[in-house]
């Protein structure tokens, strides 16, 4: 029996994506006179995604289903995470402008996002898999988040317009459950959706599974991620989240969007970065040898931090509006040298909770249902199960030692010791 | 020109309240038939509260008014706060039997709460100025504190329900922007309605707003207010909230509910423990030189601390039934030291909290708008400033030097120090 849905609502195909952007008179005259070519392209793990192009131009249709396409049917999900998805952008969009697609249309009634066609840009997860390099990419995921977090922080929101979006994204409560399962539960329990490589690292997984500190500490970041509305976050922001070009690059996909920890947005993408430099060794070809490739994903850690840093500083010296820090209680320059102080302490928690956020997504993509391509992708098995394990123990540094990490730097000379 | 309120509504006098009564059978045959006396006595800062008498029983009516009672119109607040109130003892009700008033009936459209009448209790504050001693009080508002914040927190519920409560209470803003302008803001900045007993006070006002490290603690504090979703806390738990018998203990007046740092319900008793001590030699007669009080009140900080850590945990390990820190993920003997060091790591930090947001009351009490009696009705102007400039004292070492507090040991050492 399928599952059901609100009336109005019927999964697009090739053929009534057609019609429905055919209704929609700006999308009409955005793309053209018919035909128009339509190809789904969803890989992902949960949405239709179809790209339509016209003579005049192109969008993409981003459609819910009612269930996790990555599990089928049997796994429902609420449609109205598209809802939070465009949420998300009406309440970023104006912050992040050339960092992520632009949202044309929204249409309640199907769950379906009509956006800008990112093209020639390809899934950064696969650009590094492929072996090539994005010069750009983590300095701009870096100001992306610096942005999209201060923005909507309290930092610069009034907090009545803050607790109005954290009401708004507390309904999105099916996606917060996912990632509270997943991500910090599974991996630490037995539990039918986990796989990792087996047999090779049934050992490491058992090893995880009896760890008590190392399950203390990712429950306490787990409790973190449940119980601070720091800011609205992406909520997913790892490198499959991320398109890009030589010089452009967009941050996708966040229907995970929610009030949480920032440090779970730059852990996310931190945790991708390191894991593509574990497994490039697995990906080598005679053409190939990613030897280069490994230095230049260690240097994109401290591009990355800087990146995130010093904007989310600057805007919080010229821009702060909010109820947090308030403006008229530092404008004395006497007040200076302890406002700064206080940013950098800041900026030091930012960067323990992207550390310990960063252990926890690194784990979950190895033990437990969702896995990156970046290992998955490794044909010889003992390579990915080597590769899989320095990231596990680089991961288990983080959560079990994080005093070790203050630094970018601390970050590099750690992963380099291990891989 | 009178402030606009809803149709339905109307503020109850001292002869409408007995027909807004008269019209619910259940409080009807609650009070026994009429006549029935009625006393106004509300002497809080924003509602009316009318005390009704029958022969049969008693009641006690809550009513917002819209706008704040001790400011006047000139200063609107939204009845809602009434909603709020009748939702928390909702959801904590059942938790804190016998710690809290019982409500009997909530009328949405008069913004009113009908509930028990505590009889024959005083409020705790004015008892404390009087010279009495409460024996379980503390103990009681400790284990108030652990049930009301644990049963509502990540630790008890599951994220599905806890983010519902988190959405309705979000909506609680004209109270949290009291909070958040009062408590964190106003009394490190020039501001109208701050108010001080000059010139005594006037130096260290002054020192106060020049202060650019309190500040930024201060800020830092009320950073965590904002952004943290721990539990549903009461959101005003002075001993002006608290009403007490010599063996009976009820916490009221939760209008200021809203999901926050547990450490903010801590501090605020705490706080309120700590200026009742350092008023009483103010309020010394020939009668009750206060020798013997200022001692006990000191007993009660550890009395207090413990009372709430050791319930707290006990009910952690008992009925944790929520997404943080799950179950089965601590299900094994093998894991048990583990989840106990976590669990004395949580109390450690929300010690932290309690002795930063402690600070953070007491200053806002000798320098903001909002005053305690404990230190007004000392008459002697000279006793009065320095009451409040050894509890000033003391809530400086709080947040300037925390790393001094990790015992409630640390806490009596410090009050005897100073006062």
């Amino acid at each position: 029996m399928p599952l059901s849905t609100p009336p109005g609502y019927r999964s697009l195909s090739d053929t009534s994506v057609v019609d429905f952007l055919a209704a929609l008179p700006d999308i009409r005259s955005r793309l053209g006179s018919q035909p128009w070519t339509v190809r789904e392209v969803g890989d992902g793990n949960l949405n239709l995604v179809f790209l339509v192009n016209g003579p005049a131009g192109a969008v993409c249709v981003k459609q819910s289903l009612p269930y996790v396409r990555a599990a089928g049917e049997s796994w429902p999900l609420p449609l109205e995470r598209s809802y939070f998805e465009q949420a998300y952008y009406h309440h970023v969009g104006e912050h992040v402008k050339g960092l992520a697609p632009e949202v044309y249309h929204y249409d309640p009634a199907m769950f379906a996002i009509v956006m800008e066609q990112l093209s020639p840009h390809i899934i950064m997860r696969r650009g590094l898999i492929a072996g090539n390099r994005y010069p750009d990419a983590a300095r701009a995921v870096g100001e992306y988040i610096a942005r999209a977090s201060f923005f909507t922080s309290d930092l610069a929101v009034p907090l009545d317009k803050k607790f109005d979006g954290v009401a708004d994204f507390a309904r999105n409560q099916a996606l917060i459950r996912i990632t509270a399962e997943l991500v910090f539960a599974d991996p630490y329990r037995v539990m039918d959706r986990n796989r990792w490589t087996s047999p090779e690292l049934d050992g490491l997984a058992a090893d995880v599974r009896a760890d008590g500190p190392l399950k203390a500490a990712a429950s306490r970041l787990g409790h973190k991620f449940l119980s601070s509305t720091e800011a609205l976050i992406h909520g997913d922001l790892h490198t499959g989240s991320v398109m890009v070009t030589q010089t452009d690059t967009r941050v996708m996909d966040p229907e995970f969007a929610m009030y949480g920890p920032i440090g779970f947005d730059l852990g996310a993408f931190l945790a991708n970065i390191l894991m593509s430099y574990f497994s490039q060794p697995g990906h080598a070809t005679a053409d190939n040898d990613r030897r280069d490739l490994q230095p230049w994903l260690l240097e994109q850690v401290p591009v990355f931090w800087q990146a995130f840093a010093e904007r989310f500083v600057q805007l919080w010296s010229d821009l702060s509006n909010g109820d947090a820090y308030p403006k008229n209680l530092f404008s004395a320059p006497s007040d200076w040298p302890a406002f700064e102080a206080e940013q950098q302490r800041t900026l030091a928690r930012l960067f323990a909770d992207m550390i310990g956020f960063a252990g926890i997504k690194t784990i979950r993509r190895i033990f437990g249902f969702a896995h990156n391509a970046d290992f998955e992708l490794i044909e010889d098995r003992a390579a990915r199960a080597k590769a899989e394990t320095n990231a596990v123990r680089l991961a288990r540094l983080f959560l079990l030692e994080p005093e070790r990490f203050t630094t970018p730097e601390d970050i590099v000379v750690a992963a380099k010791g291990i891989g």
